[in-house]
């Protein structure tokens, strides 16, 4: 069972970027955390970051030979990027959307996800924990299938 | 550590109602998952349903004295109680608001959540596993805190 | 053949409330004469009415024992109770939605109704001639199916 | 008593078109049956079809002369054609506005009536069944009146 | 200095229809005070009406040939008929539109004029004496030419 | 002179709840304020409070039999109940509308009201006040009357 | 009989303003014009240019003793000034609303006016052509009265 | 303890101007009702009036010397005018906002107010009374501060 | 292999009408044109041109018999006329919509297609050509059905 | 080279109003910093405030004698003043908009300016700063020309 | 004659992804087709695709030296991206749209192009054909220039 | 005091690209104008152009090491990407930003600026003097910091 995780702009910053609202851990710390609970859970998990909207739909693109289920964090672009969103369609592997902070207490624009809808399901506004959280989600979605 | 499940409008139903949304679980199922996984994290659960605004609102009333945190899906109400939203806001407990079906993938008035800003996060899409993940972030915010 | 009408909030002022818009007919009245044609038409009629939301769901749930199909006015909820369509829907009966007035030709808010798309039609501003029209509607559904 | 019936553009269609959405009786089984609806209700029934805006503003005109009530089905000119409102307007007769299917439950551009807050009411999604039901409805308009 | 007036649809039952909101004058009588004024102003005046979008279209297409200016009341085709639109845009003929009642007065959906920016003036709410004021100014333009 | 208050959703947590939005006066202290001064000014007083919606519709009919003028602060139902608009403009009293907060100066959907146009004026932002000066505005509504 | 026109702001500038949008004629020489027409006409003719919303409003009400119709062109302030609206309602003299130039063929927010709808009608579009068209309504509107 | 009383453009026609809407009491007659009551309360009163939106901003701005708190009625500035919202900021004293008629119950652009976000509250629909219920109100908050 | 190309109103003013959006060719000569085309693909052709949207609807339902596929340049019915789109919906032929000028680089009116959601696709902007092109899509749709 | 600087309404505050907003500077020392920075450039400056829209009006036609350029701060004019607008249209001179705060990040309605797009360009968001560096930016527009 | 043709995000997915909706072929053999048909026509074809907003940007920078026309369906990014259309617009060659789907026909948001406007035409809903049609276009342009 | 200055998609095509909006000056003329006014002021500067979103974001990113003030012209960047946004409220750095155009004058969706509320301020309209002047504001913030 091989689980890609993928990070989108700006999440490299995090524990450095705005902790009142994103948290004060590193992504490295939340990337170790995720492959603890993944050895736990016996899932193969890879994880990329990337800055760029190509990078992103690149990184779920290569997921067509390289897993089984995708969870994505997309940041930013969660709100205006299709090229996210067909390259998500296109895979058609089954993916789940996290955001760390609650999206829907935050500016109206963070409200509209044009990702979400191609998505099994999303969770926001829990911290780092959403993502061990959308961990258990795809593996659970993976032994239903 | 109490946790209030609350359960809104129609859920009565789950199980019997349109399965190709919902799932095949009836809530006592449901219901009985929570409770079982709610032993093993050494949480005490409460859980409500109600087919009545005003039976939602109460119960959320009622847990300023009964609980610690609130696991709530607002089914129908998500979209358009704000009587249900002050009720959140005033009794100020965290919240987590759950969605057995992807509501971002659903007809436009259902991606639309008038509750969601006064929860700590939502999550939505993986069926009666929402319920599930959200104990255990229910159980996560509390030990946080 | 059992149909069963359900009559939503303040109805049971009519003949009373503002008889230039909705008719000097008391509610009563109405279901008699509802009754009476049911009667003919080898209908078997339940009648209910709510002031409640949560009442009129719960009256439309219990349909799901009692009834094969459903008259319904829902009044002002039409306009904003997602609860009533999602009960309206969960119960998959054949159902007609009925205005005694004629909705489009009022205040704006009244010309959208967010039951009507899973009723299998409407009949508005005929006053409680529409119900009757509703009942020999209903009555063709069934026998068509 | 004299009923005059109107049929919008593509009507003409009605057995041919989209069976299922429009169902399998052409124009002319609804006509016959129509007409025998009225011979046992005592209404003088003439019907005009037209797929000409044009066409059907002048057959709502020449009912100032030729009719006490109307009976209208303008098709996709519903939507849009303010000359038919205005002819149902200006000829002040009582008018039922027909559709075959449950204009609510299809794309949101026909969820707008610009004619039927010119009418008395509305009848949708009954099918063929609808016109007979505007029947009864236009004659108890009139005897009422 | 030919004229062209262009009548559009249900403005032949001028008199007889809403006389509260479009006066009582039939519009033979207003065609006879025209052709007097046009008379006493030296200029050849040409009238049609109809009800049909496509005989508007064409009567404004004629005047390519026929006329020097244009007197236009699109009536109800004034708030949606892009065809007129074109077809005053295509003879490039300098045109004055007319209507009786003060259509910012009135429903809103009367307020929009989508052939007021291909005419050089609007005058609207005078009643008949709109089209003589018109003719005057039809007048002005041509000599000013 | 008999005036019927009635509390909405939420109002019986007032002191409890969101102190800075809406003051630390509880409801039964705000309940005997107005008694008192409803002795002084010679005006019967009955209080009710719900968290159903149908629960204040009902307490609105009920004062067709019961009393003379309404002071109603709907609360959360203020922003979309038309039901209980329906009631309000059912029942035909005078009605003054009082929000304790400054409803201008908070989330935007907070500044819609639905029930303001059927009542006949609206008092918000002075806190417990707000009540007091509705006494006296229903008092000389009805001395006018 | 007493007309009054009020020129709203910058039409100071007239003729040396934008002259392909507005023409090429000082405001001293449309005065002039209108007053020989009104001469001609026997009406007496007040003439008042301010560049103050309070100004417009003032000579507005100044007319309620002094003119028995008003011909005004609001300028800028037609697009948003209600104060400019709600004199003339207040002061109910019939009014005429003149534009230069043709408002419904420059930019959006020049086609919304917000006092076209408390005056008898509207012209626009033909330069200075427009004030003596509105004399001549504004005459024809005091002797039908 | 001094107020000043605002009020703004064409309220100096109360009683002639749309007596249905605004009542028929003077300006006059309401200012010596609100000092009558001033003296009771023992509050020193100042009055302004003015049609200009720069009079209503510097007779605000004019408070910072010379008053306590501010009761004014923007009148037709409520719904547009940003330089008295901004004139009311600066002068940071407590206002209330008045109005004569329901503007909740009136054409929809009454419905906005720009001003009221920054006072303390509003009180509308209750004619003249609505000042001496403000004068309660600012008494009040004043002995309160 | 028979395609029926139908043009809309005011394309008989082709060639004649403002040449610097639609070109310098006439009608007749697109006509001639396409049938040259249309022997070279051995495609049989027939062309109708009205002015009148009933006309344009009839064109589109004698396909029905006489044609296997269509192409049609709706003209300005395009962005308003949802009886043509009904016609094309209801015959089920392939359709190709053309149109001469870029229609996404002109007034935002035209942007918008009520009938493109009913053709298999549509070509614009290349002025005649697109004609030609629009045949040759026919061509292999039909060949590839 | 002379500039004329105009402060709109409320600006005459400024140091006492909302100091975080606006800073704690005066009117009267951006003056004299302006003057300083003028005389070194060798600009001749003019200035002017007011707090009527008139005046600011006036204020810019007088610039057609006595300016080369403008500097305009409209503050709250800025947001819906098409009378300001026309006057800067009408002068035709190169005019520089100036905004204190930064208006892109406060309330929505501040982000809309009427004005900015008949000026050459516009600075917001660097305090009297801004004044400063229009006056460069006037200088350069002129000595450009 | 050079073309460039540059295919935009998950291109390179064609014939994999969503067959239904965009049919069997590969990136590859739409390319063959188009280099085939190129040779025919003497047109010197590059092609590129890229997933970067950025890689498209600059592959249309790079036709200013080696391009004479573009052909380019910029897949999602037709949407929203600005940068696309600032770039097409900078290059200034005539550039034609090209999408394989119906873009009229699916989702919303798919109807919005802001890269058409840029362009001399679209061509949308012909699958790979639709590439060559643009082919066409784009010779007759070249040669008509 | 070291100030990094970010150009957006297409910039590197100034003074080739649409001249008459963006001026004839090249991007490296631009870049030398600003050394050699960095100099003056003394504040080092770095200058970055990218025409990859997720460039321009690293290149704010890496200001968190290597600069004081961020100097940023997103050009299309501006009113969509909120990935760029994020990066620069990350940061934390004060930013100005630049637009050569006014962009309050130019197509309406270029006047949203989605970064703009996460700097300091705005400065648009004036060329490439605008670049200078934000370096005077950059280097005037850094001074008062």
């Amino acid at each position: 069972m091989r689980v890609a995780v993928i990070h989108g702009p700006n999440l490299n910053l995090l524990g450095l970027r705005e902790p009142d609202v994103y948290g004060r851990e590193t992504l490295e710390e939340i990337n170790r955390r995720l492959q603890a609970r993944a050895s736990e859970l016996g899932v193969e998990l890879t994880i990329t970051q990337s800055n760029h909207e190509g990078g992103v739909v690149e990184a779920i693109q290569a997921c067509r030979e390289a897993a089984d289920a995708i969870i994505i964090n997309p940041a930013a672009l969660t709100h205006y990027s299709l090229a996210v969103r067909d390259a998500l369609a296109a895979v058609g592997l089954p993916a789940v959307e996290v955001h760390l902070s609650n999206i829907h207490a935050r500016e109206p624009f963070r409200r509209v996800s044009v990702t979400a809808s191609v998505c099994r399901g999303q969770i926001s506004g829990f911290g780092s924990l959403g993502y061990l959280l959308a961990l258990e989600a795809a593996k659970a979605i993976l032994e239903a299938a």
